[in-house]
């Protein structure tokens, strides 16, 4: 690691991307991979520690540490972990397809993720079709001697008799182009309006002219709608005349290659241009998406003239320019919890110098713009309904509340939910585990994969699927641990102890043994734990037990995907009647939508992420005790999941053996 | 003039400025002058019309179109138009003393200028001090597990708590620092404001949090006040924490070199770059200014926070970078009356990037931030007393009013004023006549010129007294004609006809005699009817005379050399009591430096910008008639100055033979 480099420029080939690029000799891999644009996947961020971006060195010479991610065998094979690899000669490398970031995911999660899917009973409903965003054709008289006032008196005259508006404010870029733009078609002209701040009172929402063009352009008169996620980008192009969603697009966010979760991205952004590279990769991802989106319509850009985003905090931050820095110290404050609207370009998002890009406000740290954007967006703050909105993921959000009230929290559940830490774990692409069932008399399974793929490894969905399933089995006990006494081969001893075999080697795309292992099912019960603990410590300083929880909202691309039985037969879920609970995939791209779409949305948001009130879970002593009440499945007090509770000491009376008394 | 140039590069060097710079074999001299900064002067901006970019080749070879302003026997001595001029081989050109552009009048302007030397009769009164920008001082509370909300709710709370004050709107660039500033110093800082939008109702008016630095750094608090005229710029540092003036500065206008008159410069913004050269002009001459103000005090750029400009429409419309076109085409409709402020680094403007630029409204093309800045200064708008405020130039602007009303018009009353059209006409530099006499027997002229240099031209001031000389002592009559009777070698024949020579070749520095003609007679007979048509028109049209007017303020640079008497005389100032009349030297920066002591002024200036009524004289009928009547010395109408009448025919009972009967 000490050797000099000469700084000699190399040629490294990827595949199956087929990118060519040339570094300097001593370049670390997995950044001339992400620079190059390899669709590399690397969940820890390039610390070594997740052995996610292994990679196959087909020809040439690279300077590498070897950790216990790799084995000698694979070492021998000629593969290594790309961040901890240093290029020596002119290289061709392989991602293998555990490596590699899938786009065949993203369709799929595109049905669910985005557009009109959500059960109306939870959408925000009674507000009136009032976009912050307007387009308004005006017919100026020309000036004359008797009548030779400003170009700019001249337009807001005109704006105050057609449109009763005064008072307006007016971007500078608006009067610098004005003189041209009023005499390009005979003093007709379209202006578009922005309100840029939101009062509580509609009346006294002024909105500023931010953009002129010559004739009448009021047709065309798009806006964008994004949820920027850890994990993917959503968008959608918005037709403000209509009211419609015309086009939707999705993609992985760009920062991915930086890391799986906001705390190695936040890590991240504290190196020299950390933060500057993660912004322009979420910026990357977006510019895709909008191009996408475009081009679905053969629209033109310059006819988008508003783009509001909701994300989590980090995300939004980052997006922004913002240093999360704070974010995950003690005690865990962020920058600003409302943003101005900030001119998109300026970002570096490909739109007209004019279009600004509003973030939704968030509550805290861990509580950001998606959550207020799904609350906003399922209308919690518009009935006295007593609702639970949950979004499940690593960071885990939970809000409990109505139209008076809401209190939230955020749980760290891990990446579990997402595949990470699980020996065989993979995000939810094309060849993970996701459906499985299992014979009670053979132990034998039946798994289903995503695309219908050959098994590659385990889902998060597939996950809980399977864990509930080795359950109700009687595979493992509550405790997670299995039953060694059934006659399968299916039931070894692997190199982390206990294993469960899935698919054997012969029927995987890897080529070996995909497994799920006691540390596997160790890893889930700690994250379901933790959002159980969160929510019920969030229930009991509310003094509500789960029985009144009228509605249950699950939203997130993760949300959407798990089965709700078998979610609550493992302890994730509340054991509620199950017509209480409504899936709406993503939520905080709805309430993005709608507040495109009505500004008393847009002023609801405020409010909302004003009333919220955040617990912070680490500070709660309570939360400690309900976690570790909550390491079994479904729980340590059967009180708590009494028809799942029921349904296990039916089927067998026979305990595991360390069972504890309840 | 179709020649093909090579592209070869040549050297050119100017004397004396001693400024070397190589350009493209081909180019234009004067391009090539005013690009390397050598102070050339340009009163038509390079058409070729003014003659007064003439320059001596000394060395090498020019391709030079001859036009009438050089005389055989200077072409053959090497004298060429600059502006004709296009090198074509390796040059040494010398800049002559009367092509010069001198800084010596600078400081004696500035006496005049700037800095309290108003009257206080003519000052605005009665406002208490509150700047548009503030500083404060904010210890916040260092955020706990118990109270970790954003660091921005944490710093408007802070304000809110230590100075009350709610609602505050913030710049997004200061969100992106809070996290660092606030930690740098133990969360002590100091935050800068500014009221951006002036609301009429002070309780209304919300500032905007502009910048953050870490600590205490309210002691040092500035500002800058400037007056952005078309010859010169004047600037003023500001100690905002003591409410004075700690610094003065003014330079040339750096847009002189391509056109001495607004229209000129209009002309030159419709080229291409042309707007943008005349804006980096003047941008680079503030930037001087700037530099100089700061150099007087030691002080840093980084303490100042906001910066006040007044200019004439032309004026603030090239230093914003918006279109002055059709500020020159009937009907003479500016882009806007009303400046957003501007982010100043956004314009060039060296300082930092926090500091926003608030441009005085105008009311019409002609009718600028200047004359708002000018009348809020003085204070017409505070009394009741009927005021005539007059800003004497090219463009002469008249304010006629009081506390209730006001009217307003601007006439061209063309270059005279500054000497231009002028056969020996110059700008008040060095060696300019100014001061004149004449013995009534001998006809002998007694002189002084600025600076008590050997004289080398007449500027405008000198010009209004010699020839209210001349008419005193009848060696004009009242039409402006020479009274060819007189024994006297003085007046003489030239080639623009009937001459008075005021300086012998051996007297002067030019070595030529320095002559006034009739024809200069007549263009200063044509600049005061223009004037007092102009007022005239005005006074009538709301149905007062000259002896209604309670109080008679002169501003301008040029105004505050006149001689009152001398310019009565004349009939460019109306013939009231002497001690009605203030002279107050730069009404613009006054007004500019009281808005930056008092958001009352800066909202002042908006209500008097939309108060005063602009009178387009091109439109009026009675202008014209009023112009012609005004064409005789002092006027066709005795009565109208019955003073000068009076003296005059006292004097002498003898008529000129072409006099009009009255």
């Amino acid at each position: 690691m000490t050797k000099d480099w000469s700084g000699k420029k190399v040629r490294v080939h990827f595949d199956p991307d087929n990118i060519d690029t040339i570094v300097a000799e001593g370049e670390n891999l997995l950044k001339a991979a992400i620079a190059a644009g390899a669709h590399i996947y690397a969940s820890c961020g390039g610390a070594g520690t997740c052995g996610t971006c292994k990679v196959l060195i087909k020809k040439g010479e690279v300077e590498s540490t070897r950790t216990e991610k790799v084995s000698e065998e694979e070492y021998e094979q000629g593969i290594r972990q790309a961040c901890q690899s240093r290029v020596v000669t002119d290289l061709v490398v392989d991602i293998p397809v555990e490596s590699r970031l899938e786009t065949a995911v993203l369709s799929r999660e595109a049905k669910i993720a985005v557009g009109g899917k959500e059960p109306t009973a939870a959408i925000a409903t009674g507000w009136s079709f009032n976009p912050p965003l307007s387009k308004l054709f005006v017919k100026l008289l020309p000036p004359t001697s008797k009548d030779n006032v400003s170009d700019l008196t001249r337009l807001l005259r005109c704006i105050r008799r057609q449109y009763h508006l005064s008072n307006m404010s007016v971007d500078f870029d608006v009067v610098r182009k004005l003189p041209r733009v009023l005499r390009q078609k005979n003093w007709q002209a379209t202006v578009t309006t922005l309100v840029k701040a939101v009062k509580t009172k509609a009346e006294r929402r002024k909105p500023t002219i931010i953009n002129i063009g010559p004739g009448n352009t009021s047709q065309k008169h798009y806006s964008l709608a994004f949820d920027i996620g850890t994990t993917t980008v959503c968008g959608q192009l918005l037709d403000l005349n209509r009211g419609k969603v015309i086009a939707e697009g999705i993609a992985y966010n760009g920062q991915i290659s930086y890391g799986a979760d906001v705390i190695t991205r936040i890590a991240y952004s504290q190196k020299p241009e950390g933060l500057k590279q993660l912004q322009q990769a979420v910026v990357a991802t977006i510019n895709q998406v909008i191009n996408e989106l475009l081009a679905q319509r053969q629209s033109d850009v310059k006819h988008i003239g508003h783009m509001i985003v909701a994300g989590n905090t980090t995300m939004t931050d980052i997006l922004l320019g913002l240093n999360p820095k704070y974010i995950r110290l003690a005690p865990y404050t962020p920058v600003a919890n409302f943003f101005p609207p900030v001119k998109a370009n300026s970002l570096g998002i490909r739109v007209g110098k004019h279009v600004y890009l509003s973030a939704f406000p968030s509550v805290a740290s861990y509580v950001g713009g998606d959550i207020v954007s799904g609350v906003v967006g399922v209308g919690i703050h518009q009935r006295k309904k007593l609702t639970f909105y949950m979004d499940i993921g690593t960071n885990g959000e939970i809000v409990i509340g109505n139209s008076d009230w809401m209190v939230t929290a955020a749980c760290s559940a891990g990446p579990a939910f997402e595949g990470g830490g699980i020996k065989h774990g993979m995000i939810a692409a094309t060849g993970a585990i996701e459906g499985f069932d299992i014979s009670p008399s053979s132990s034998e399974p039946e798994i289903h994969t995503i695309g219908g793929a050959k098994p590659r490894g385990i889902c998060g969905s597939g996950l809980i699927n399977i864990v509930a399933g080795l359950l109700e089995a009687k595979v493992i006990g509550q405790n997670g641990k299995f039953n060694t006494d059934l006659a399968t081969k299916r039931i070894r001893k692997g190199s982390d102890g206990y294993e469960y075999v899935l698919s054997w080697a012969h029927e995987t795309q890897t080529g070996k043994d995909i497994v799920i292992t006691e540390v596997d099912i160790d890893n889930l019960i700690r994250a379901k734990a933790a959002m159980y603990a969160g929510y019920q410590t969030l229930t009991k300083s509310v003094g509500i037990s789960n029985a009144d929880l009228e509605q249950a909202i699950i939203a997130g691309a993760f949300g959407s995907h798990i089965d709700i039985e078998k979610s609550i037969t493992i302890g994730l879920l509340p054991d509620i009647p199950r017509d209480r609970f409504i899936f709406v995939g993503n939520g905080s791209l709805t309430g993005a939508r709608l507040t495109s779409f009505s500004t008393d949305i847009l002023d609801d948001a405020r409010k909302v992420a004003l009333m919220m009130t955040n617990l912070e879970l680490s500070e709660r002593a309570d939360f400690m005790n309900n976690y570790v009440a909550a390491l079994f499945l479904p729980h340590t007090n059967a009180d708590e999941f009494p028809g799942v509770s029921k349904r296990l000491a039916k089927v067998t009376a026979r305990k595991s053996r360390r069972r504890l008394t309840v």
